[in-house]
């Protein structure tokens, strides 16, 4: 049959959560950033020079050789148990046990956002987000409509203190602890001491989002809250920048009446997280590639994050300050109080130069004059021209 | 440092959406039923025997030598632009011309099922569906909360005019118009058309669900809605039944208001579907490899129909109802009244044999006197078993 004439068309009505989504202001940056004349240090995404092909594809390969039905045919919802006991081991301290069952797989870390969303927050539920905070998750919160209450941040990260001043009653406590998304600003090991106590107390789930702890260039990891309270804990890792994003691969662990409960969640979003994904990460890490893969990694963006910091002490102008960071895929810049990051993104993309503005990171009121950079992705000498630029930008404000 | 001692437990709160969330009945049976004694009819799973998985492993090996930093970064979250032009050249009708925009790939029509109940469905919307209705997406539609109603079908598939009488104000009506799962049943050809013009009249979305729709074992395949009324029918299809299940791809096609809202929350969910999947996907099927490949699948699961048929034709005693399917995966065997196949079920599996009672598939009201049987994972000398005892034990009931 063909297509029926004179139907009457069709007026779209969403829901109201739908109504709120827009597109994120560092995709639509993107688009316009992949000319290749553009210096831009406006991504987040990891180098693709570090990604181990060669090993990825061996390890497809013999998946698919091997154990192609099983790998091809409809998984398990919780994911791929030899995988699931390797994440287990890897998160176990000395006194603290990580079970199998306490991982649930997930199609990126994004994912655990959504489902955690979906699973703890009802409209109005007070959700507790640094301020500022990783873009994504205020993303997937927001879908379901919680009220976001910004928690305060200095050199040492989150203040706990604002915890126990404003969360009693919160359904959920978002964190990014180690080389935070977009300040690059670690939480100090007494805070996170006392951050898991002031939760315990207040009743308040902590969510520990963890994709960048692996990417440390100096000084000593810090102890994960997961194990210094497996109980009110949530831990959220990622195979996205210590192996490849694109496979979507990510993980949740939770005790497991919240575990549970997210398992069904994920199984009415997708079923399950594909097999042959799961099995060909299990080949490529199984046994201990990720010891000698990582401090590759880390030593890649360890040299490029120095050379960003030098370029920034020389080109920018005093008055210009930002972060240090000891890990992780960014730096935050706090321009005078005047420059409006915002202004500024359209001049420097003008002049060839990217970044992302701080504004679309705040739940609650933004600071106009923060912005975002990225070092992984620049070669060093383009990191030293479009720090250049920018300072000459920022210097021709002040 | 080690665990903290002496804090607090936590009690779990959840949202109501989660309070409500429980495991699919589905998934249980099928734990139960992977003891190799048991004849199971309980599956959705197609048969593994039918995955390409040669071609698969070929494919997956040319894209990661060719192409393997790109197919291991972040992609786009609308998916991979070749796959999906290759599906809306498929999906285009001589007089309706399918747009490469108008297609959203994602990670399994069940995630496509969830972002439609995210992006359309408030609480306490009305929702139509089928009666009854595939369980996965009254599952993943549930968590919005909507208000489901329920629409009749007969052996022409769902009834035009219940719609008509009960869909005033509906947010989206759902049908799976092709060997419907869980019934079997197909929407005839005049019903297609009927159904169409009264959604467009009421203004209300018309979800095609498509999953079966390549698997035609006899007649003609009948017209999409989408080619009837492209502007109003949100179509999905899936790879799982005619490539491979476990590798979570899906698509949803959908006029562009409604494409772009599913696109941004599809971002805020899980970014995007794995880029490598889809390029294997476009590497297998782009020079026409389904067109080879479908007709097996077809032969196989048609004989296998054919035996369950005359094999219940044999051995169920009169009284007892059952479809015949034109095409797809299901049977649906409708019992005396008083029968309850929830008690037959545990009969049956004491038995060691397993089929899926109704009771799941109705969002309203259910008829507890129904039942699903596969027929696709199962060979003919066990189906003839399998339904040999389980007539038997119906039998005894009468």
């Amino acid at each position: 049959m063909t297509k029926i004439a004179h139907l009457a068309p069709m007026e779209w009505k969403f829901s109201q959560r739908a109504e709120q989504l827009k597109s994120s202001m560092i995709r639509e940056i993107l688009k316009i950033t992949q000319r290749p004349e553009v210096i831009s240090f406006a991504g987040g995404l990891p180098a693709a020079d570090t990604f181990p092909v060669d090993r990825m594809r061996a390890a497809f390969d013999s998946v698919l050789a091997n154990s192609g039905k099983s790998a091809l045919q409809y998984g398990p919802t919780d994911g791929y148990l030899p995988l699931r006991a390797f994440i287990a081991d890897s998160l176990s301290s000395s006194d603290v046990k990580i079970a199998p069952e306490q991982v649930l797989m997930v199609s990126g870390s994004q994912q655990g956002l959504d489902l955690l969303g979906k699973v703890l927050l009802d409209e109005g539920s007070k959700a507790l987000v640094e301020s500022p905070s990783y873009l994504g998750a205020l993303q997937a919160f927001s879908v379901y409509r919680p009220e976001f209450v910004s928690v305060g941040m200095d050199a040492h990260g989150l203040i706990p203190a604002e915890v126990a001043a404003k969360g009693t009653g919160a359904r959920l406590l978002y964190c990014l602890p180690n080389f935070q998304n977009p300040t690059g600003l670690t939480l100090s090991e007494s805070r996170r001491q006392e951050l898991v106590e002031t939760c315990a107390k207040m009743g308040i789930p902590l969510l520990e989002d963890d994709p960048y702890g692996a990417l440390c260039y100096r000084g000593q990891p810090m102890s994960k809250m997961l194990n210094l309270n497996p109980d009110g804990v949530i831990y959220m890792g990622s195979f996205s920048k210590v192996l490849t994003p694109g496979i979507r691969l990510g993980y949740v662990v939770a005790p497991l009446p919240l575990i549970r409960k997210l398992e069904q969640a994920k199984q009415a979003t997708d079923l399950h997280t594909a097999q042959l994904t799961q099995m060909a990460v299990y080949e490529v890490v199984k046994d201990g590639f990720l010891d000698q893969h990582i401090p590759t990694i880390r030593s890649l963006y360890a040299s490029q994050c120095d050379v960003m910091l030098t370029a920034l002490s020389k080109f920018f102008p005093a008055g210009v300050s930002w972060t240090k960071p000891d890990g992780g895929m960014f730096i935050w810049v706090t321009l005078p109080q005047h420059i409006d990051s915002m202004a500024l993104s359209a001049e420097a993309i003008a002049n060839n130069v990217a970044f992302v503005p701080g504004v679309p990171f705040y739940a609650g009121t933004p600071q106009t004059n923060t912005l975002r950079l990225s070092f992984v992705t620049v070669s060093p000498e383009r990191i030293y021209e479009g720090i250049e630029k920018l300072g000459k930008i920022i210097a021709s404000k002040m």
